[in-house]
C-alpha cells in the first residue's frame, strides 16, 4: 500500500528536517538530515566511479566501524565535494562531528552524502552555521519530511517519497519510507558497498546489518542501475538503508515480504528519479522479456533506455523503430534479429512496434499516424520487448532527450 | 602530403560517380559507385551490431567469396536496409546485379553498402532505374568524386574525402584516397571482418588482400572506433579498402609507410565524421597519454568524448571540468584520482584544466573566464589527459552536444 505525501519519516521512530545554509545561489534548502531516534543497522551502496567523491569514502569507512549504531543522514546539497583528495575527506568529517555535536550524538553516528557541483572544496563553516536552524526544523511531521526530502536536490523538479506497509511472516507489521534526488549525471551503478542519485530508505523492520546489505544491493541491482538519463556515472552516487527495529518482533533478515516491500520502494524512487531526468518530457519504461538470462534482460532494457536516438525520437514522438532495433543489436544480449517482437503496452493497449524483427505494419516507411499521436499524448512512454531466448526479465527507466536537456547541462555550472 | 578537393579516385585507375535516383525525398543524391578500372584486392570492417543490415552481410560473403576480385562498391543512400531479413538481402542482390551489368562487370565485383532510415524495404526499382544515369555520371575527374562523396551522405552537412600519397619503402611511389558519411548513429566498433559510418579507402599499391585486412583493421581501430557523436552503434557501419595495384613495383604487404599512410588516411575521415557530427558546433579532441596499456587509453578517451555532460559542456564554453574527471572515473582504466592532469592544448598555448586531480586555480567555483571565452573562440576544443600510469596514449574524436541535435533527431524519420 502506497502513502502518498509521506516517505523517509513514515517508519515508526524517524525524523527528517531541510534548511537553506547558503550554499545554493538561489537560496534553495541545501542542508538536510534524516535521524533515527535510537541507533539502526545500516548499509550502503556506493557509486562505481573511480573517482569517488570524499563523503562516498568517508560513508563507506563509517559503516564498515560502526554498521549497527548509525542515527541518521546529513546530505549538503549544492556540492559534490569530490577532486577534493584528503582535504575534502577531513573537510566533511567536521561537517559530520559538528552535526553529531549539534545533535546529541556519539561519533560515527552520521552518515554523509554530498550532491553539486564536482571541484569546489565543502564550505565548512557555512554548513555549520546551518546545523542550529537544522536541528530547530527536524521533527517527525510531514512538513519536516518535505523539507528535508527538497533540501537534497539539485536540478531536480519535484521532491521524491515513497511510503510503503506490509506484514511480515511472523505477523509483525512494518513501515518502509524512502526519499531520492536525481535529475542529471545519472546512470548509477552501484556496487555492494557502491548513484549523483541519492537514496534513503528506512524501514522500522528489525533486521541486522549484513542482511539489510543484502536486500540493499539486490534491490538496487533491480532499481537504480536500471536507470538511465545521461548515461554519465556519477561520483557521488549512494543509496543508504536504515532500519531501526521499532516495529518490533524477531529478526526478519531473511523475510520475502520486507524483501518485496524494499524492492516496491526502491522501484518507486528509482521510476521519480527517470521521470524527472533533466530536461525530461516524458518517462521511458522499457520491459524486456524472454531473455537468456538475467544479465542479457538487463543489458538489452539499458540499451534501449540510454540510446541518444531512441530518447529523441519518443520527445519528438516518432515511431523510428529501428532505432529500437539497433539498439537492441549493440546491447551485447544474445538475440535473433528475426524473432524480436516490440509493442507499446499502456495499461489501455498494446500497440506492436515490431514483429519478428520487421517494423510493425505502416510503421516501415515513417508512417504510424495513429502511433504517433499515441506517443504524443503518452506521459510514460511503456516500451515492452520479447526476445524469445530464454525466460528471464527486466525493466529499465530512462526519459527523453529535449532541448532543456540541452540548455539545463550547457549552462548549469556558470 | 595531402592533396585538397581530391579522395577516393587520387590513386590511379579509381573512378566515382553520383546521382538522384529519387530515394530522398529532398531529391539529393543518393546512388554512389565507386570503381576500380582492374580487379583489386579488398578487405572490408563491418559493424559488431547484432542486427547486422542486408548490405553487412552481403559485403561479408563476397569478401570471402572474392577478395581479389573486387571492382568496386555500389553505395545506396536514404534507406538503410536494415531490419528487411532474407528479402533485404535479395533486394540487395538484384540491385548489385543489375549494377554489375549495367557496368559490364561480372558477378560479385561490387560491394554493397546502405545508410539511412532502417525498417523500410530497398526499392529495388527505384535503384535500378538509377544505374544509367550512374554510368553516364561516372568519370575520374574531382567533380564526378565530388558527386559520389555527396551520394552516400545523409544528414551529413558536408563531404568527407581524403588524398595523400607517399613512397614505400622499395622507392615505389603510391597514392591512398577516401570518403566517407556519418554524422548520426555514429560509435562505430567495426571489428576484423566487421560502422552508419561509410568509409571507403582506395590505393593504387600493390598488397594482397589478407595484409590489406590487416592494416585496415589495425587502422580502423585508432579511427574509426574512437569517435563517438551519440554512442549509438549503427547497423549498417563499413569500413571497405580497394588496392588496385597500378602503382606497380612488388608486393607491399607490410610496407611501414604504406601502413602509416592508411592510419593517416583513416584517422583523417574519422575527425572529418566527428567534426559533422549532428547538429556539431565544436569537434572535440580527446588525447589520453600515460595509460597503463591501449585498451585503457581507448576506454579513457573514448569515455570523455562520449559523455553526454561533457558534450553539453563544450557546447556552452562552460569549463566543467568535474564533468571531465567524472568521465575518466567511470571509463574503467585504471587511475589514481590524485595524479590525473587535464589541459586544454592548442597550436599556440596549454592551459591547465586539472592539476592533480584537482580543478586547476580559478576553475574550482566555475570561474575561469579566460578559458570560458577560449572554450567559446575554438573550432576544435583539443582536451590533453595524462594519467600519470604507464605509456600508452590515444585519441578519440567527437562533438558538442547542442540544441540542433535534439531537432535533427526527434524528426528525422518524419
Amino acid at each position: 500500500m502506497s502513502r502518498a505525501l509521506r516517505g523517509a519519516t513514515y517508519p515508526r521512530g524517524f525524523r527528517a528536517g531541510g534548511v537553506a545554509c547558503g550554499l545554493k545561489r538561489s537560496g534553495r534548502p541545501d542542508l538536510a538530515v534524516l535521524l533515527s531516534q535510537q541507533p539502526a543497522e545500516a548499509a550502503g551502496v556506493f557509486t562505481t566511479n573511480t573517482l569517488k567523491a570524499a563523503p562516498v569514502l568517508l560513508g563507506e569507512e563509517i559503516l564498515r566501524r560502526n554498521p549497527s549504531g548509525i542515527r541518521g543522514v546529513l546530505t549538503v546539497s549544492g556540492v559534490a565535494n569530490a577532486m577534493t583528495g584528503p582535504e575534502g575527506i577531513e573537510d566533511n568529517r567536521r561537517v559530520l562531528l559538528g552535526a553529531e555535536q549539534c545533535f546529541g550524538l556519539p561519533a560515527d553516528a552520521l552518515l554523509p552524502a554530498c550532491t553539486g557541483v564536482i571541484g569546489p572544496r565543502l564550505p565548512v563553516e557555512t554548513v555549520l552555521s546551518g546545523l542550529v536552524p537544522l536541528r530547530e526544523a527536524t521533527g517527525a511531521g510531514r512538513s519536516c519530511e518535505r523539507a528535508a526530502a527538497h533540501a537534497i536536490l539539485t536540478t531536480d523538479t519535484r521532491a521524491k517519497q515513497v511510503a510503503l506497509s506490509g506484514r511480515l511472516a511472523d505477523g509483525t507489521r512494518v513501515r518502509v519510507g524512502g526519499m531520492a534526488k536525481g535529475s542529471g549525471m545519472i546512470a548509477p551503478r552501484l556496487g555492494p558497498p557502491h548513484a549523483t542519485t541519492l537514496g534513503y530508505l528506512t524501514t522500522d523492520a528489525r533486521v541486522h546489518a549484513p542482511a539489510l546489505a543484502r536486500m540493499l544491493a539486490d534491490g538496487v541491482e533491480r532499481s537504480f542501475n536500471m536507470v538511465s538519463v545521461d548515461g554519465d556515472t556519477s561520483t557521488n552516487d549512494t543509496v543508504y538503508l536504515l532500519a531501526n527495529g521499532r516495529a518490533g518482533g524477531p529478526y526478519a533478515d531473511a523475510d520475502p515480504a520486507l524483501r518485496a516491500l524494499m524492492v516496491t520502494a526502491l522501484e518507486s524512487l528509482a521510476r521519480q528519479v527517470a521521470r524527472d531526468g533533466e530536461g525530461a518530457t516524458k518517462l521511458l519504461t522499457v520491459t524486456v522479456r524472454g531473455a537468456r538470462n538475467l544479465a542479457d534482460a538487463r543489458s538489452a532494457a539499458r540499451a534501449v533506455v540510454g540510446s541518444t536516438l531512441v530518447k529523441a525520437a519518443v520527445f519528438g514522438a516518432d515511431p523510428n523503430v529501428g532505432r529500437i532495433a539497433c539498439a537492441l543489436g549493440y546491447s551485447g544480449a544474445r538475440l535473433d534479429p528475426e524473432r524480436i517482437d516490440v509493442s507499446l503496452r499502456t495499461a489501455h493497449q498494446a500497440v506492436p512496434l515490431i514483429v519478428e524483427g520487421r517494423p510493425a505494419a505502416g510503421l516501415d516507411n515513417g508512417g504510424g499516424k495513429r502511433v504517433r499521436e499515441l506517443l504524443r499524448r503518452l506521459d510514460e512512454v511503456p516500451l515492452e520487448i520479447a526476445l524469445h531466448e530464454g525466460r528471464a526479465a527486466a525493466t529499465a527507466w530512462g526519459c527523453d532527450l529535449s532541448y532543456s536537456y540541452v540548455q539545463i547541462n550547457a549552462a548549469y555550472h556558470t
